[in-house]
């Protein structure tokens, strides 16, 4: 399989992964009395729940092509690490409903946000395992200096150790770990901060 | 990321989007006594809230590719503006059901047609942001002349205008607040108007 | 918009309207004191309608191949008639849904048919018509005797002609309607039967 | 249809289904007294049935890529074989959700197991006869030798010989069954043991 066709998948993946979330926000239903508006804000975490998410795969396909951009060939490990990357991206409409769900009802949402972190670091994790296995397996187009290696690194474990953070932070608070993901998303946004 | 991969994406998110809709026609119960004929007949605003958004979509579709066409290259700002406007395409199943789903009901359907109508404005005003970047940034594979420029002006001003006053109208009958949706679809559909 | 990218936008909702299908098959309920495979039989409507659902828009995705494989260029007509094809393609589930539904609960079921029927009647009456604009639009990449216009003529209203059929034929048994829908996917796949 | 098409095709459903199979993992309700974690971990049949099945799509694209890189045309039967394997491909999310169902209700698990087999042992078949129409037809790049021939023979064996004892193992223990099946998919990620 050459790395087009694993782009390729990969891609479709992605984009599926990212349309699905909408299937998360349902149509509320109206208490006696109650307007359709507040209904609607009720529903704030699931709003919130689905930018994050909605946010950190459209940046994982972003550093996705930046990382495949540098890598000349596959490898049978790279193939299958990126699998288990894409397993982590399509399961997320899981944890983003599970972290929206719990937050609206405002009881056991310190376990849903960790599932929801714990998900987010273990992709970010494997990501990383991509650079590494491509590193190591010298399938890169052309070596990578010392310093080039040395900021990737510091890039990478930038998100990894603010995911950590996350976690932590979930059983303080559901809606900052949250928030936390959500900057992460936003950090590899800023222009010279692509992971990649 | 190449402008060749940026409409790849898109266009898989534009086809998963648009595909989706068909999830929020569900299959009717009879009441005890009623033909399913009739309980199909009072689903009628799933089917318009299908067909809006459905040419909605596909407009957007046409659209895109115009633009990308004469769109040479990339710059982060386009690929997240990009982003954002995948980000409210693939979000218009939720408000297609929630408008359907109150229009049938027959209360609460200002608010839903209301959250439509911002919907697709919103997505219309970031697909002009798209042009606007493309410009600013010389992205373009050929200089617009200021008459194009114009043209392009006027013709989504047009759309955003009509969204506005479906936006408004949208409190006096959800109904017609649709149907000037529709309406927006069908001016891009004819032949000289579109967009690009 | 160039029709090789008519054609990838279409694959994709072939692709996906194709495996939504099997959203409609739901897990089944046990009641009490009866077997799991006694329940699964229950459910034969729902096999039977994923079954002729998929072969027909396997039947449509090698047909429209075999249709844009002869266009050399497109047209805004072209482009909106296949938009309309695609609006009747990802739709398929709900009918598909519909009858499954009510062919298991043995009332109402020749209503649920004739929807089915009717949907598969527009869809292919709309394939049809992309065929008349590309030989009225001169967009074929080659001019077609009469002799080769009248083949495809007659193939194409096989189907239209069994479709009605079926559409009758669903008043008075919903099974024998749905049978004879997969009859002519069946019917299309036979060497040299083919549509195109 | 060229087999460029087919590839891209049978990718998109690939993609789709890998990706729907979240849709079958629930956010769980949590009884009065109940912690999530524990409702969380009492789902763990629904995770162990999406990483089987995951694995298992994952692998068939991958022996699909390796199959087609060695075929140089289609053929009509060929076509219509590979919708068939789309079909049990884009069927594996019904399965598998009544494999975690009935697991987790631990009544009926063994008849929710043996169609969970069962439907991986007809996609395997489906999968083999590709290999044998291809060989038959003489639709191969080159020629392959008796040797080749007796390697993808052994190895495509070996899968289906696994996937029958695990239909077996399904009546006496659904998980043993569910865990069968996970090592026939890492077996075929082991390197030098590709179907291909």
């Amino acid at each position: 399989v050459t790395t087009g066709r694993i782009e390729a998948f990969s891609d479709g993946v992605f984009a599926i992964a990212i349309t699905l979330l909408v299937l998360d926000i349902r149509v509320p239903k109206v208490a006696e009395g109650e307007s359709l508006w507040h209904a609607l804000g009720q529903q704030w975490p699931s709003y919130a729940a689905y930018f994050v998410s909605f946010a950190t795969i459209g940046i994982i396909w972003v550093n996705h092509h930046a990382a495949f951009d540098r890598i000349a060939r596959s490898s049978r490990t790279l193939l299958f690490v990126n699998l288990l990357l894409l397993l982590w991206v399509s399961s997320i409409p899981f944890p983003t409903s599970l972290v929206a769900e719990y937050l609206r009802e405002g009881t056991n949402e310190h376990a849903a946000a960790a599932v929801y972190c714990a998900t987010l670091l273990a992709m970010g994790a494997t990501f990383s395992a991509i650079w590494i296995i491509a590193a190591r397996g010298g399938l890169f187009i052309q070596e990578l200096s010392e310093r080039q290696v040395r900021v990737l690194l510091v890039r990478n474990l930038a998100g990894q150790v603010a995911y950590v953070i996350a976690l932590g932070l979930a059983f303080v608070s559901a809606a900052a770990a949250l928030a936390l993901c959500g900057l992460v998303a936003l950090y590899y946004v800023l222009p010279g901060r692509a992971r990649g």
